[in-house]
């Protein structure tokens, strides 16, 4: 039957991307980037620096050109590889990035009428405009329906879908108006190749409904009518346009179109998987198991787990999510997440730009210096706490200065206060049983930044290993494609049968030095009493912190 | 009768300065600086980092040298001055900077058997070798002489005359038995220059007696030798041969020696005044008086106020000291002080150099920032907090930083710390009854920089005003030479008549902008909190600090 493979498609911010893999062993052997036409590197920007849309053309634009040119690239790299081979397609994207869509599911912003409107183009996922509604839709939820939000971390974000649909029927009426449906990118793709744009037939994935839009069965879907009705009565009409089952990543949510198999070359009606979010598809591409998190670290990061529906789960605090089936199929997805980790070093090099020190520079001055020898402590809030906080409203902080400090001290003591920040959420999840046995990290510091990585190791007491793949969420697409293709046509019957195959590790191993670890879990417990005071309610006396921490100096340098 | 002139010596840490000044209006006619000619700048250097010494020799060729160079200024700068029309000579030094002296009141230095011997050398100010016998004082006191420590701030420093004698005993004992007396640098030079050092000659004076080594005539003068003998019997014997009277700086030790006037071209006979330290004749210089505060700021801070004696003034946690006549005849000389200020901002700019700006760039920056603009709050404590905490062992912090934060905002944060630091010691006074109506500061800052003084009046609410003389404290020493030598002399009755026609202020007043203020008091409040969570003891709860800052931002910006 000859080698198999599947195409991945990882919709970002900026650009999208396609990558070819082989099913039998997980390796890419072609890809394309193409970076979005429209807007300020593929985002449109308003006036109000919280707005930020993409438009849905660059979507379909960019599904051809990378589809085309992976499959080139794949041509030109493996002599035998030919477009037919390719047994499934998977799709990944940013979210929640909903998409207001006419009667036949086509996005408005295709309409003349609309095609300069920002309201009418898709609502990209870190668009902040809509923080009055969420607030709005928190404080209902929280009166109504406490269940709703204590599956999204108890607080629902100016990111998410109805917090932006609201926000457009209050500023955009006309756009509001005409939209039947507002369909999330993560499911428009797929149905875009596969021709089920129109409502009928239109397939919402569990990732984008479960985590975005408070969507459970255990209430019958999408919040009730009931529910949305307070809100804007024709919110309440809007629910019941809305889809009712949500699908997992294994299913097939139909065949490729003959118009897509003849601009691209694939073979018509070759399955397209239902879609996800890329941190959700990185997790699968990493590797995600029982007991092992995956953390996609870049400017911010996205902490997975997963955990059997077999078990009573009961619900965890300050997590962003708990939806069954949004990372693997048959598994509670846990989704936490820290609000800045790259973002934090990147500050202190671009912005404060100490004494001229690169990444690099600093790194290497940092690494030489032992735990707790600094005397510094910081706080990894600079863009608040998302998990275990739930809080955008706290700011960074390092205490611990003295007249002799250093920029390299500083950029180890921000280093180590992500990784504070890593084991607050490792602890919450363990706290409600689900253990944490291993880290697989994936994005650029993680490849990059040894340094980084073993502190990440001493400060949790957990192994730090590094996906395979510089594409994790790509590859996770892949293998939704070859689940969805199943093992007739040379793919899998489930994610973990793909996984086993198609996901790897790097050799590299970062293992806990114990030394370094009983430091840190002193210089942890100091960390957890700044947060708790600074974070939470309560009382505590905070007076002995800084002495304890000249304490833990004085023995690091003697 | 003509001018009549005095000469100011200034004993600094790395140089002496002599002035010449007009006793008539206090104007500087002559100078001259020379940079000690021992150690590293002046100061003799160990392995041991704390060590701190000089060599009396310096001090001894710096006064010929300073004087005969003054006065040749002052006869190039004014054609009809001659040395003749010089009537006294008024000394202030560092401290506490104890040197051992032999029977003659010779210093041991001196001897060629102890010629190269640290410890036979004047123990700057600045030497902290004696931290454990310090804390033993320290204690000792507390059990059984809280009296002594309620004078001092709660703690006797290891920068203090007795630390000091005890670390020697403990470790150099040739030195210490070889020395017949211990006497301060301030009472050394005088000594020296009107050869009264012998121990039956040699006056001690009230300001570096009281504020070091625990002199007051409520107890008879120094520690009675109960208490010293207790830390060892050899201070009990050394506490026989201490003197039992200190002088203030009103008072002459006697007149200069035939000697020196042939070295210097001086007059025979003119009266010398008791000496001070540098940081009260400061005060005096700059025109203290009850109500007028005088802060002297360079790389740290010294805060000085009077209280007439008369009242019934109760011991004020946290003070330096509280000595009676220390700074001016008839009132309490009150001593606070600020740790590290200038430290503070040399740090920022020349270790973590952000984005390579100097003082100058980031003050015009930090200078178009509205108070609460960067939502940042700092504690001044990256060299620990002498008043009113009295803890070396506290540390800098830096809170309320987002991923945008400039090097110009945290500039502004530090200086803005060190004004709530200023504001604190104020409040400290004024709780004890001793107003502080405003605030003449001197120093190379307050003289340079507009933008830190305008800041201390909107954070203090209080107007500030600079001394005129940018030497206040060799101007302070030229008005103690001015009322040693009397009226009849053409000098002054009293330290108050002589600073009435000798000190005076720049004409610039920065005085306090209402609406600035405002704010500072809410950011001043937080720092408030911050303060006695981190630095007390006894619980708190920060939970709402960020917001008020977030919330103070937010209106500042809108």
């Amino acid at each position: 039957m000859g080698s198999k493979y599947t195409i991945g498609l990882d919709y970002g911010t900026n650009s999208v991307r396609a990558i070819v893999v082989d099913v039998a062993d997980g390796r890419e052997i072609g890809q394309a980037v193409w970076g979005y036409s429209h807007g300020s590197e593929g985002v449109i920007l308003g006036r109000d620096p919280n707005l930020a849309r993409q438009h849905p053309a660059d979507y379909v634009k960019g599904a051809e050109i990378t589809i085309v040119e992976a499959l080139a690239d794949a041509g030109r790299r493996r002599k035998r590889f030919s477009p037919g081979q390719v047994i499934g397609i998977g799709v990944d994207t940013t979210g929640s990035t909903p998409i207001p869509v006419d009667e036949r599911g086509r996005p408005l912003a295709f309409d003349k009428a609309f095609a300069k409107d920002p309201a009418a183009m898709a609502w990209l996922w870190k668009d902040h405009t809509a923080v009055a509604e969420a607030e709005e839709i928190t404080a209902l939820a929280a009166a109504k329906r406490p269940e709703y939000l204590a599956k999204c971390g108890g607080t629902y974000s100016s990111e998410w879908f109805f917090s932006k649909i609201l926000h457009c029927l209050r500023t955009a009426p006309k756009v509001f108006g005409a939209a039947h449906l507002w369909v999330e990118c993560a499911d428009w793709i797929p149905a875009m190749l596969t021709g089920s744009e129109a409502p009928e037939d239109l397939t919402v994935c569990i990732c984008a409904a479960g985590h975005k839009a408070m969507y459970n069965d255990a209430w019958g879907g999408y919040p009730d009518a009931d529910f949305l009705g307070r809100l804007d009565p024709r919110l309440a009409a809007l629910r019941g346009r809305l889809k009712g089952s949500a699908k997992a990543v294994d299913t097939a949510v139909g065949g490729l179109t003959d118009a897509w198999a003849r601009r691209t070359g694939l073979p018509a009606g070759i399955p397209v998987a239902a879609g996800a979010f890329d941190a959700h598809l990185g997790a699968v591409g990493s590797g995600i198991a029982p007991g092992t998190m995956v953390k996609i670290i870049g400017t911010s990061t996205c902490d997975m787990m997963i955990a059997p529906q077999t078990g009573n789960l009961p619900d965890i605090p300050g997590l962003c999510g708990i939806v069954p089936g949004s990372i693997v199929p048959g598994y509670y997805g846990l989704e936490a997440g820290q609000s800045a980790v790259g973002d934090i070093f990147n500050w202190f090099v671009n912005i404060i730009r100490p004494a001229g020190l690169d990444h690099g520079q600093l790194t290497r001055q940092a690494a030489r210096l032992r735990p707790g020898e600094s005397g510094l402590l910081a706080l990894d809030w600079n863009n608040g706490n998302r998990t275990i906080l739930v809080d955008q409203r706290l700011t960074g902080l390092l205490m611990g200065q003295t007249l002799h400090t250093t920029p390299a001290e500083i950029y180890r003591a921000l280093v180590e206060a992500t990784a504070f920040g890593a084991l607050t959420i490792i602890n919450r999840f363990e706290e409600y049983g689900v253990k944490v046995r291993q880290v697989v990290n994936c994005g650029g510091i993680a490849q990059k930044n040894p340094m980084v990585m073993q502190i990440y190791a001493d400060v949790t007491g957990r192994p730090m290993r590094i996906a395979r793949s510089t594409q994790a969420c790509a590859l996770g697409a892949a293998m939704a494609a070859a689940v969805a293709a199943g093992p007739d046509a040379g793919g899998y019957r489930s994610i973990p049968e793909a996984q086993k195959a198609m996901a790897a590790l790097k050799a590299v191993a970062y293992t806990p030095d114990p030394a370094a670890h009983r430091v840190y879990r002193e210089l942890y417990a100091l960390y957890r009493r700044m947060h708790d005071a600074l974070g939470t309610s309560g009382a505590d006396d905070l007076r002995d912190v800084m002495k304890t921490l000249l304490d833990i100096r004085g023995r690091a340098r003697s």
